[in-house]
């Protein structure tokens, strides 16, 4: 049914409510907010839309998205090169640089093995680590996979794929979260934390 | 700082970001989501969003939202012009449309008068609604504002300026629950509203 009497209204809404996060009454209150400020809200957005939509790709080499290639981050050549850090998503690769603690190179794997979703090795950028970990440059691995069972299968496939490529493989550290409460932790981050309880 | 690497995604980010109902972080998803179905999303988004920009304009009879001029509201003469309905944002309208029970046409006040925030009658549609319901044509008019303080000191004020219309003035009952807004009703509750309007 034609919702708002207008044909291009609804198909905006339409399209909006697919982005994650959003659904057709947020669309809608989007769609209306565009509306009240269409010259400063709508044309930017349909440009600035069109511009990544044709000028951002993968990377080759790490499988970040950017519109250089390879990437801004694999083509600095003040990043540590000998550190290669591996994460699923490019979401992850953003929030490690949002978080400004790492200055290697990544490798996006673009998912996690999965048996249930039938993610296989092929499905992922891993042969194309496995090779950037054979090169000479390359000394240390570090799996920044999620926390999840999916992410923790995929970091161990990737240490037994890495064993004869003489690299370091090390894992992010498992704790309580900086600002975090321990009566909203979960027992498995609790028990995790204690087991790597260090000298204060 | 310059944070997914790329100057188009992070200006895409920063518009998205100020749409309501997204934030830096859900922004940032759907970025990540409009790259991976970059040619079934973006394409459509970009055109859709030109397209309502240049195409839906303010209607100069209700002040609903269409491509057409009078809307296709004010225009279909299936609907029973003899009701107009008075909503504060297009968005109730809307909502009211969705719920299906209505059938007269609309007048989108544009907001509500509020001595907190400095809006005073000029600054709504009020004059061309007195004009409106001046006509011999219009028998009833629906207060269908939402009920907050605000929307009811709009309501009575509205009553007030109607008095010599020759009209008469309803509202939607009182299946509206008090500080709610229309927006966010179901469908149910808004038909049961609309079915019981009382004298005001």
């Amino acid at each position: 049914m034609n919702r708002s009497g207008s044909v291009e209204i609804d198909r905006l809404i339409q399209i909006l409510a697919r982005l994650p996060g959003l659904g057709p009454r947020s669309a809608r209150r989007a769609v209306l907010h565009m509306l009240k400020k269409r010259d400063s809200l709508m044309a930017p957005l349909a440009a600035a839309i069109t511009d990544v939509a044709e000028k951002v790709h993968v990377c080759a080499t790490c499988g970040n998205l950017d519109t250089s290639e390879p990437c801004a981050i694999c083509s600095d050549h003040r990043r540590n090169r000998s550190i290669i850090c591996i994460v699923e998503e490019v979401a992850d690769l953003w929030a490690l640089e949002r978080a400004g603690s790492f200055s290697g190179l990544y490798h996006v794997l673009g998912g996690v093995l999965s048996a249930l979703d039938g993610v296989t090795p092929e499905d992922l950028n891993i042969a194309s680590l496995i090779e950037r970990a054979g090169s000479d440059e390359v000394e240390e691995v570090i799996l920044a996979t999620n926390a999840t069972v999916d992410g923790q299968t995929t970091a161990h496939y990737i240490t037994e794929r890495l064993k004869d490529a003489g690299v370091a493989v090390t894992a992010l550290a498992h704790g309580v979260p900086v600002g975090g409460e321990l009566d909203y932790l979960d027992d498995g981050t609790l028990t995790a934390a204690m087991r790597a309880r260090r000298p204060f």
